[in-house]
């Protein structure tokens, strides 16, 4: 099979692989739609050392049942593979398995790829009307349901819902999305790169600012660095949540003075779990989270450039999907 | 009046002060017993711009109302004045109120003095046989008891109820002892000061280590330097728990990328609501927070002299009461 093979700082190529083979309990998919995250750019630049070259990237996966009795099952797919026997996964909180997997992480290839084995388990059946490229963003909509999920539930019942997100990538897109799909309509997007923030409004509907100006009970920051979380710091409200979605960089930015004194509450997470994939997919078939028309479809064999063009600020869309048999 | 006054960096003198007009729904009170806070050494150091000199400082105290229909009610005092009145005080979350005032910080003067006046509705009657110097640790054992509970509120509930407290300070002890009234009888305390560890083994009887080795689903963190915040943010359990109790510095400290890739809440908590003042003096009064013989008494006069002990580290009790009429 063809893939697009990480094989060095900025250095991607297609090479002819071996199919996968699938273990007990598996199936091989063809996969027909693969989303290119900010983790496989960060692989990519070398930033990733949970991503050592060389290796198959990408995650974010929808195909078709290639063989078997389920053969022609169209499925999203869970890139996390967990134990489903531990205190965590037993709990529903299977992205804390202490030894969940993720694809496009060793000992698990990525979805860069024509084909990909997974576990039946970590499957969800597509219907025929949504398209597998639509389908493809189950998994970032997935970490934002889940991060707008976890804010929700620790924002005292007598505080506002109303949000500012930080960062108008795909994370902070999907979060505002998740936002307004679970009742929230009062909702800013904050994004200082003036095309993106074009585009967020007139492509996606969203209201957008450049810089957060007003304050806010409930903040995602869908970056990840030390300003934004210095930002979030300032810009949640007394007794409010921080929800904290990226891996930007590893410390600093937060007031802790200002968040101790106004009892702000801040919270990593971290991909989903498997309910949350599931509901996330669920929304997306019922058109609850919008038309998502925002990605961009390219062929993976122009998958190396489409990084490039990533990396030099030319991509305008919020999500590039590779299709591997375009 | 007699008060303790702070007039400059490590400067306290006693004083022949106003005794203080309560206005309308303000009560006279006799202190007879009034505690020394961290905050109170933060300010005496000349480190907290909230409190400039000259003041009287003390914020933890009890006594009898001096005159009026209840003259003669013996009372530990709330000593934050909140306006009752915003969505933060209607939803009993008083201690976020934007005109939220504590006594010993201006406008309001302290109660290192032989009185101080309060309105009525911060305060709650102390039974006969609860000693005033006993009662006055309602205030510190509050803000431990307000930590602990919003922690376990926030912890999942498939996880485990144990928990480390990092500093054998008041506050940390006053964390160890809430938690053992709330049900969660695994706790250890981390305290690096080796006659402190001793007092709190021998005379507290509390579970003590001086290094943090092993993990906790809920850690709290009762200094508030960056250093304890870096403690904290490595033996908190996945999907856990970190309180954030101490103003010690500003920033700094956590690691936010081990937070985010094990979904890590960080809870930054001030003070204490109304209602968790109430609980806390409930619980002294029924004992439940154990025989709180940790204090040690001082007359209000050797006050400069326990300030300049305390920073010399010379006192193994984890609190000073001072006696303004001894």
């Amino acid at each position: 099979m063809k893939a697009l093979v990480y094989e060095g700082v900025e250095k991607l190529a297609i090479r002819d692989m071996q199919r996968p083979v699938p273990d007990a309990g598996e199936h091989l998919i063809r996969v027909h739609a693969v989303g290119l995250c900010g983790s496989d750019m960060h692989a990519y630049l070398g930033h990733d050392e949970r991503r050592p070259a060389p290796l198959i990237l990408g995650h974010e996966a929808a195909g078709v049942i290639e063989a078997g009795p389920q053969e022609g099952r169209r499925v999203t797919i869970n890139p996390l593979v967990t134990c489903r026997d531990c205190a965590y996964c037993r709990a529903g909180r299977e992205n804390l398995c202490q030894s969940r997997q993720i694809i496009s992480m060793p000992p698990r290839e990525g979805a860069f790829a024509q084909f990909i084995a997974m576990p039946d388990s970590n499957l969800v059946t597509v219907p025929d009307n949504v398209p597998l490229a639509t389908a493809a963003l189950a998994e970032p909509l997935a970490v934002s349901w889940h991060a707008v999920r976890l804010g929700l539930e620790a924002l005292h019942p007598a505080m506002e819902r109303r949000a500012l997100v930080i960062g108008g990538g795909a994370i902070g897109l999907a979060a505002a999305l998740s936002l307004a799909a679970m009742g929230v309509d009062d909702v800013t997007l904050v994004e200082p790169n003036d095309s993106r923030r074009a585009y967020l409004t007139e492509v996606c509907g969203q209201t957008c600012v450049a810089l957060a100006e007003t304050t806010a009970p409930l903040v995602i920051d869908a970056v990840g660095y030390a300003a934004t979380r210095a930002t979030a710091s300032q810009v949640a409200d007394p007794g409010g949540v921080i929800v904290h979605v990226g891996l930007g960089d590893n410390a600093d930015g937060l007031d802790i003075r200002r968040m101790t004194l106004q009892e702000i509450t801040f919270i990593g997470t971290y991909t989903y779990s498997a309910q949350d994939f599931h509901d996330t997919a669920q929304a997306i078939f019922d058109g609850r989270l919008g038309a998502l028309d925002w990605a961009e479809t390219r062929a993976l064999a122009a998958g190396a450039a489409a990084f490039a063009d990533l990396q030099a600020g030319k991509v305008a869309a919020p999500k590039i999907i590779l299709d591997p048999w375009a």
